[in-house]
């Protein structure tokens, strides 16, 4: 860590003050970038995700392009399932599809949750290969999708609006459902310690679907896994938990051993800090959707932000993944507003 | 109104006290009820909405079957586009299509706002034929989409998840928003007075996509016209506002002239409450999803959520529409455990 140029992720999770907010952007490896797209039409998605040069080249694309001061792996959060004997397929444009979905006791006793990180050496690969490149310009981030969330892919087999597949599995057989999460969250830790191993200086666990479920129920079948692996990695790197949508569980979640809680932008920075009592790094939240907006714009509207959350304990970020119709030049004036506002 | 036989739900949103709860569900003369079903195989969808005597059964068909508390007319929020000359098209299964959007100044200009209770005739001859065929039974309810909500289907043509057009419309173009949102607004405020004189006691304004807005743009884009509709029914009938996933807007919702506000499940009863201070009916929440539970567990968790919210003030419903696939004696377990907890 002592070797990085620019260690402001990591200063901002450590709780240590800063001269300004570290930025990086959720999805910032991906579709609105011109060079990805070149990327995209030579390799199908599983190519790039397992092929460590591709992977390393999609990672390091936006810290070249728009300066942002962390990389983020370019992986996928269904290579969890895949590791664990599950078939995942990808139609470009369409989303994951499970042919063979979770169902009964057997189905889960027939997962493996062990050598995860010789089945994704292709992660670790493209890991050790970026953080090499990085040359230590910025952190590289790894990541996983949080246990409740690829549930919900391996029950579903596919996308929802809902969940409603997924959660009568959980609401009629929470035992099984919680032999599931069990077995995915142990393969979770080991797959998210191998990557702080390979080179990963800090890593964030999705939680995309936490926010279909009650607060109730993300307290019984999300939360006690996002915490399990929280103090799991917590000598490790520091984790940054994501549960979007569920504002309701940050106070619990800032107690945890997480240095940091990602939100989306249905949450006010005030009353986020409340609910957190100050007590960690908070990291969001701007509406995707803003990008649109006019480059000065934009950057009035992130210097807003940085003045409502406060240039401590934040890593600015938007509230959801970058959408692939904001031009390159409106990503960039995102990452240099924050730059400006010193 | 004296002459209702069970006047539950007007008590309950004029705060009055009531022996236990009111109950009905969003959607409940729908997809779920095979009568609905063998309707809908034989009439398309704009047929089933603008034939008053298939309306008025369908509308009568849970009161019927499941016993609720009130009858929700069947219709759909967007008549108000149709009736401001914006062509609507549904596909059974796919949901709404209008091909010509909303983008421009010219556009704006040429949304009608009047003879709106004329062009939705069909809408109160199905209300005055449903309370009719009531008989005093139960209340009517008639309602509308929200300003907001409207505005993302005209601007965007169809659903969407992220409802990005929308937004960058309202964020590029505010005036342009603005005048669209008030010709929306005023519209629906003739609507909603027309339902009233025709027969609905209580109206339900869904904001069904007030949850994708981040706080501050909820208050500006949303919730003023929220306001204005309340404001300008609150002589005519008692009000039901239900902008969903928007519970940073409840206590200011709750100062508002509405008699009732909805929540979904992603809040619990008892923060509800407290943001509320209790001044307002709170109607909601159950998880749709939690109706695939086997009917004595929902019996037990909709008796767990009277007493959550408190039988006082309080209409027992969904968190959202009920879904095609829940069994219909479970729909009938849900109204029966209201009934029952007496």
């Amino acid at each position: 860590m002592s070797q990085l140029k620019n260690d402001l992720l990591l200063k901002a999770l450590r709780g240590e003050n800063v001269e300004r907010p570290p930025v990086w952007m959720m999805r910032q490896a991906g579709r609105y970038l011109p060079e990805y797209i070149g990327l995209r039409e030579k390799y199908d998605f599983f190519t790039r995700v397992q092929t460590p040069e591709l992977a390393a080249e999609i990672t390091l694309q936006p810290v070249r392009r728009i300066g942002v001061d962390a990389a983020i792996i370019f992986s996928d959060i269904l290579v969890i399932p895949q590791a664990m004997g599950v078939e995942v397929l990808m139609e470009e444009g369409k989303g994951p599809h499970l042919p063979k979905v979770i169902k009964t006791q057997n189905d889960i006793n027939s997962l493996s949750t062990d050598a995860v990180e010789a089945k994704l050496d292709y992660v670790m690969k493209a890991l050790a290969l970026t953080k090499q490149e990085l040359n230590g310009e910025v952190p590289l981030i790894g990541f996983a999708g949080a246990p409740w969330t690829i549930l919900c892919y391996m029950v579903e087999g596919k996308g929802s609006k809902t969940w409603e597949k997924a959660k009568q599995f959980c609401f009629t057989q929470p035992e099984l459902a919680h032999q599931l999460l069990q077995k995915i969250t142990d393969t979770t830790i080991l797959y998210l310690k191998a990557q702080t191993k390979a080179g990963a200086d800090v890593v964030q666990v999705f939680d995309s679907w936490a926010g279909s479920l009650s607060p109730e129920d993300f307290k019984c079948f999300a939360q006690p896994y996002l915490i399990q692996i929280a103090d799991a990695l917590k000598d490790d790197a520091p984790v940054i938990l994501f549960p979007k949508g569920s504002w309701y569980a940050l106070k619990d979640l800032s107690e945890s051993s997480a240095s940091g809680l990602g939100i989306d932008w249905c949450i006010s920075p005030k009353i986020a800090r409340e609910l957190t009592s100050d007590k960690i790094t908070l990291q969001g939240n701007f509406d995707p959707a803003k990008l649109l907006l006019p480059v000065a714009e934009i950057k009035k509207e992130v210097k807003k932000m940085i003045r409502e959350f406060g240039v401590q304990k934040y890593i600015v970020n938007l509230g959801h993944g970058i959408t692939p119709n904001i031009p390159v030049d409106h990503a960039k004036a995102f990452v240099d507003a924050v730059k400006e506002s010193l």
